[in-house]
């Protein structure tokens, strides 16, 4: 459970909530197994809590939180619990038994569960969004979390909107959360408008007034929209919070959630100042923050804190003024500590399967023997093309591999001509669910434009093209490049996702990953895996359509 | 000058370092039309103070400060200096007479110079780094302020690493500072390691001790290391700083600097917890942020808080829960309010050439005749190419356009075939500054390999690609795409750069940037752009070389 929970006053749980608050990120949507995969992770990272999603929402999202408890949130079989770290598996709840019953269907399988449920409690949100009394939000909020409690020990409970309720109402509607049960109480600054100030006198507040705090752990949410979420997390912490709510890499709605690496690594560098510790290995950062930029679709920015390709650029091809002998007159923290040195050469043109296995295991991929088959011959192809094949490569194929792998078309064969002199023509061949092969050509603005006309002619399924990037994955110009795109359907057969907190919809987006030494392979990939996603979408939405109208 | 400053004591002056500070990320090396355009665009934002760039580094630095001194720090001829906003236009210099006497030789040009100089007064760099007792730095500092002095009325002076000085000792040397005529004194935290409260104290601490500080202006200068650059200025700014120094977009060395979008939207959004205000035009932001982010290449991360694609993203396809009527539910900032929603469909494929130069022309652009024509030529095959050209578009023409000014070669055509079923093929034709045309063809892993392949059989010029990036400039699949790529030479012919304030040198990266309907075509136009600069650099240093041998 906690690492260092029952002996140390000083330490704080991280709760991570990528796969929740981050997934609604505007086209993030993650498929099943890229969720998974980011568990695993985050498993490895360390973390605490593992905020797995908000199981009511569809009967995939249940799903895909069950099958985190199972495979995350148990120790290895034949494991001693003991030796190894098992995080609490949560999943989010509105304060309803059905969502509730939801929650508890999906995370009982954890080894540690936790149902997180939420109701408002500022004035504006009671009254025009629930429509409630105060009298109805605290009795609403003592049922439902003695409700969760009859099911499971471990219930936090969250009062939206909190910098905005009246404090003398928040500090009863706590106390009362916390006779009925609930052991975590976390304060969320919903819209990101505090200032660290202001959002440490709340918790102070809450800390000193709340009746039987002392038998509860208070947490902390916080949104980046003014570039203060860090802060004002560490500000909750200053004042008594013993829990952060974060995501890698900050991902989330707007301006997104409180960066997971940058409180993690100013608890740690400024760990004389804080006097707090956390329990995460801080060595696995870079690994879990490119994971979760490629599976997302959303790039890290080269400035960013901690995880940025630049944030410990002067590493690289500096030379040091011969006066300065002291490393920590320029620095403070080391590439290291992040997991961003890692072996560069890995793996040669001569390397067999076992070394490829037994390094893929290492870098915390568990892959089968038919997955490493595959791996193995993508590994040789490239090795034959590009004169050194790296860790980020191999990621980058492994990667290109989860994303394929739940394929209704597959692209067999790609030619394409382009350039200055003639028009973009593109010619796909194209295998189907029965194993049908489809050949059509048609010209572009551009290659990707002529590539994509022509597997729409195939495939047939109305979408807008919203985001396309493409990026080298290592240095030198026979990189292998990374293509993500996002796309959204158009024509309303697939419904459209609302947030549990806010009740906003935003349309479904797509997105799809390739990587391959050739770009345009590679767009033709993304473009194909981000259709594939919204072909199956659409069939599991008709399925649960017809199961309704039973 | 100040908009606002002579009037009003709690007005925040915004002092813009993108130029110089921000120019030392890794690869962002910008041309001085580049830098000229930038700073136009800052004039336009309303910033008090440009910090133009380091004119000792190179004659080159210099010449680029100048201009900007001449251009953009003066009222438009025949205009009546109080109408228009001119910014400070400033220049960085070591406590030495050499530097002073660049940096005036630059900002003297402008209608409001400055002269910014620093030294350190931390132990551990006053003994490691410059080797001078105590004594010896107070006696620098008087000595260079003045000598600055008396060139120019307005003088910042930056303590090095203030964050580790002696207290008692920094309040001596800030006093020295102001009494040898330094208006602004401006605190660096160096390594971004502060916390908020520490900053926060070290300002209020520098306020209260320093010996006339109420005629001088406190400055505070933030690094985001850990996530807290914002955070630590606006600490700063509350305990009595009334100067920021920040860059668009956050950009700087390491994690970069703190970004002045969310400086100003913190000050704007929560006027009435700060109680400040400043000069910018909010309404700007997105437009220096985009143009920043094309010119040095360095992206923008969605979920980046102001200027992030994503951080209004729930304005976009959003269908709001019947009962919220109230926007200030979940809304804090509107997009209007930085600029985002500007008209989408701008011409059409008829619109003749006066109605894009006027569109132009209120988009902040100034061309000459010769560049309109080019840029109609370009507007008229895109409009036939796509189905409607916004404002994003004509922006990626322009920088394009502004890119390729500077030729040595140029691309004259390309022709590439590519795909699962051949060998990556490229064949180009490139025009010399002599006007003779090569054509090479070579094969690569990809088509991209394959062209640069062809452009290096020509241009011969070693380097290794450190960075390549494609992404398309606005939805659907007829978008332009913009490559941008970053390179560095490889044979030590160009000589590294050195930062003014650590000594430690880089490798000189260049940036190249390509707009097109084709990718490949427009990866070859960024791939010729970066080429082009490393020659022109590369002629420059040599130039510089054949000088100093006299």
């Amino acid at each position: 459970m906690y690492k260092d929970m029952t002996i140390n006053p000083d330490y704080v749980r991280i709760f991570d909530t990528s796969l929740r608050d981050g997934e609604q990120s505007p086209g993030a949507t993650l498929t099943s197994l890229e969720k998974l995969e980011i568990a695993r992770g985050l498993a490895r990272l360390g973390v605490d809590v593992i905020e797995a999603g908000f199981p009511a929402a569809s009967p995939d999202d249940l799903e895909g939180v069950r099958r985190i408890a199972i495979e995350v949130g148990n120790p290895p079989a034949g494991d001693v619990e003991t030796s190894v770290h098992v995080p609490i598996i949560c999943g989010l709840a509105r304060a309803s038994k059905s969502d509730i019953d939801a929650a508890w269907d999906a995370v009982k399988h954890a080894a540690h569960p936790r149902i997180h449920t939420f109701l408002a409690t500022s004035l504006i949100h009671m009254r025009y969004k629930l429509r409630m009394d105060p009298e109805e939000v605290v009795d609403r909020v003592r049922e439902m979390v003695s409700y969760a409690k009859s099911f499971c020990d471990d219930i936090e409970f969250s009062p939206e909107d909190a910098g905005r309720s009246d404090p003398e109402f928040l500090y009863l509607v706590l106390g009362e959360a916390i006779q009925a049960g609930a052991t975590t109480l976390n304060i969320p600054d919903t819209v990101g408008y505090t200032t660290p100030e202001e959002f440490g006198e709340l918790i102070a507040g809450i800390v000193t007034n709340t009746p039987s705090i002392e038998n509860a752990i208070v947490s902390v949410h916080c949104h980046d929209d003014l570039g203060l979420a860090t802060a004002n997390t560490l500000a909750g912490i200053r004042a008594g919070a013993r829990q952060a709510e974060v995501t890698v890499n900050g991902i989330g709605e707007r301006a997104g959630n409180t960066s997971l690496e940058e409180v993690v690594m100013a608890l740690h560098t400024r760990r004389v100042a804080y006097g707090l510790s956390c329990g995460v290995d801080t060595t696995q950062i870079a690994r879990i923050s490119r994971m979760v930029s490629n599976y997302t679709g959303i790039p890290v920015q080269p400035n960013k804190a901690i995880v940025g390709a630049n944030a410990f650029a002067h590493e690289a091809g500096i030379h040091q003024d011969g006066m300065l002998k002291h490393h920590d007159t320029y620095e403070i923290m080391r590439p290291e500590t992040v997991g961003v040195n890692r072996s560069n050469l890995v793996l040669g043109k001569h390397s067999g399967r076992h070394a490829l296995k037994v390094h893929l295991e290492e870098m915390g991929y568990e892959l089968t023997n038919e997955e490493i088959d595959i791996a193995f011959k993508r590994f040789k192809d490239l090795a034959d093309k590009k004169k050194s094949v790296t860790d980020a490569d191999l990621e980058a194929l492994i990667e290109d591999q989860v994303y394929q792998s739940q394929e209704v078309f597959k692209l067999d064969g790609l030619q394409v001509a382009c350039g200055t002199m003639g028009l973009p023509t593109a010619t796909v061949r194209i295998q189907d669910a029965e194993g049908q092969m489809h050949i059509q050509a048609a010209v572009g603005t551009g290659p990707v434009h002529a590539v994509y006309q022509a597997i729409d002619a195939v495939v047939n399924a109305s979408n807008v093209l919203v985001e396309f990037n493409v990026h080298a994955v290592t240095e030198g110009i026979d990189a292998l490049g990374e293509v993500t795109v996002r796309l959204q359907a158009v024509n309303g057969s697939i419904p459209e996702r609302t947030s549990p907190q806010n009740g906003f919809s935003h349309a479904r987006t797509f997105g799809g990953y390739g990587a391959d030494t050739d770009i345009i392979v590679a767009s033709a990939k993304a473009y194909l895996a981000a259709l594939n996603k919204m072909l199956l979408a659409k069939k599991r939405y008709s399925r649960a359509e017809t199961v309704l109208v039973k």
